[in-house]
């Protein structure tokens, strides 16, 4: 066991899922309210590393799918967690050995916790993505020819659906619409494997990095946004205002963009981030700063808090990020799956560090 | 076993099924089609009685989904039976005895006849409606107190899901919603139950009466529809031709009017039908003629083949009929489920006999 999951490791790795959200992965507060009350009712859930799991020992990623807009207001009933893994023993004919956030960012590097916490189960440090992505093929196992299949989703009345697709896609289709059709958001799995898989085709330590970037906002004296800055490498887009926002919930998704006027030094200066739950894309005169793979998270320039897409609003004094993505994002396969032209731009990937690095 | 399902009495079911369709339950043809080559390639299937099943032997209710404006383009594969199959077998632990038609009106009363030759099983003289409904819950089943999960809808590409719901409604959504992300149709199995509860909880003999309704359209000398019309004692509402088809094909349904202008002694005469995948309601001047649950069926006046809602086009010389439903759907129960009111319709049902009867 790495360590126990206990209410400041909460608080701290809430804090820093939200970073590695990019804006998406659900809500951090809720999800960190009902990890809390889990491991007040029954006691903190260990993070172990995959290499302590037995081989073939079973790993359940999950976490919730939908528009974050919608999560914030239709909330999980409590045992959603318990479900899946009930209806993923009964499908395998195995027990479940430990969860795994499908992404670390957001709300969904969180909700694990809770549910581990409730099921006594730990948790594994490692996850789909070192991110949030919009779409369920979006995620390690997928490139490392995993099956999606079984998926299982369940909301908060107890309706629940198993998909066995042909494909990725074909999964975030059906697993979608259901999503929609449930209200606009559910709780899920999919993409089960062993630890032994695991090892190979997930993004690993990302629970410990989330929980280190929450202790370092944390500790943070006098400027959090530097020190946030420095903790994980990134390259600082604009400083300024939210002076426009535009969003549309439809189709299970959160869609939209926001604009940024600059402030201070950065005054005279518009970014504007494109969005599809996470931000995609940052755009400043047509030039793009930073793009998909890599990560555009929007902080509050006071406390470094990462502002997910839905809670972004007019007014708001924020300062716009970018950081590297995981590598394995970066080889032909990752570009290919989470690029810019998979979300239909007619750009080509180029790293932040060219873009962003040359710009700042 | 009462016979042996052979391209005679396929044919004949086929004529039958179209008839209690009321418009719905899909193509025919495309089904006989299937039946034909099934039989052809494994031998006839064999009609059973439940009585001459085991009380605990498991049924599976099936047949297609979706819009049947869709289904006549967007064809099976030819093993969606044989999966739902091995999917059911797998959840429950247990082996199908017998295929039966969720509604024997339309194609989806001889497509189980399909599935059943290539698998080797009888079918079971029943069914879930007596007739066709657009409606998932909409089944005898439902009515008594059958649970609906768990269902398996497959596509043609191989795709599955499992649905567990917390009600008939729920089913309805999350199924058509899946239907449509299909494309617009699937194949499916609902309310798998064992021939012991089937025998209270189907309308029985329904298989035996569409092969009886075929052959007597079949061996009617000079007047099929007169024919027809007196093997089930239905109700002439009007014959006339087509003079408007209005039809949309949206979230996994056909929805629309038709208008049939009266000929011959109809001359003058307008009636206007509503459908929802079914024809729900026959009104001349705003009078309702007859509505759900009881049968509204447009005849080709020369044949008397049935004309399903995605056939019917401008110019088709038709004869309207109504016929009453099974006494099931005239209960309370039955008429909250399936009367003009479960449609949306602000009227309350009244029989045919009355209505229609009063009226020629």
């Amino acid at each position: 066991m790495k360590r126990l999951l206990d209410p400041d490791s909460l608080r701290a790795l809430s804090r820093g899922c939200a970073v590695l959200g990019a804006g998406g992965g659900g809500d951090t507060y809720i999800a960190l309210l009902q990890a809390l009350q889990a491991t007040e009712d029954h006691g903190p859930a260990p993070l172990v590393d995959l290499d302590e799991l037995p081989d073939d020992s079973l790993i359940m990623p999950c976490g919730g799918i939908g528009a974050p807009t919608v999560s914030i207001e239709k909330i999980e009933n409590g045992n959603e967690g318990e479900r899946l893994r009930e209806q993923l023993e009964f499908l395998t004919g195995r027990r479940v050995a430990a969860l795994m956030a499908s992404e670390i960012g957001g709300g969904n590097g969180v909700l694990p916790v809770a549910w581990a916490a409730a099921m006594g189960l730990p948790v594994a440090d490692a996850d789909g993505m070192g991110r949030a992505f919009p779409e369920v093929p979006q995620v390690t196992m997928q490139l490392a020819g995993i099956s999606p299949s079984p998926a299982v989703i369940t909301d908060e009345r107890g309706n629940l659906i198993v998909f066995s697709t042909i494909s990725g896609q074909w999964m975030e289709r059906l697993e979608r619409s259901a999503a929609d059709e449930f209200g606009g958001a559910a709780s899920s799995t999919e993409f089960t494997l062993t630890a032994g898989q695991a090892r190979g085709a997930t993004v690993r330590n990302s629970v410990s990095l989330a929980i280190r970037i929450g202790e370092a906002i944390t500790a943070a004296a006098a400027d959090p946004v530097a020190a946030l800055i420095a903790e994980i490498r990134a390259f600082r887009l604009i400083s300024g205002k939210v002076s426009d926002v535009e969003r549309q919930t439809r189709g299970g998704w959160v869609r939209g963009s926001v604009v940024v006027e600059g402030l201070g030094t950065d005054a005279g200066r518009l970014i504007r981030l494109e969005l599809q739950n996470e931000n995609l894309v940052a755009l400043e005169r047509g030039k793009v700063l930073a793009s998909v793979p890599d990560l555009i998270t929007v902080l509050d320039s006071e406390t470094a808090d990462a502002i997910a897409t839905e809670r972004i609003r007019y007014g708001q004094r924020v300062t716009v990020i970018a950081f590297p993505c995981d590598p394995v994002w970066r080889t032909e396969k990752g570009i290919a799956a989470t690029g810019p032209r998979a979300f239909g731009y007619d750009f080509d990937y180029l790293p932040v560090e060219e873009l962003a690095g040359a710009a700042t």
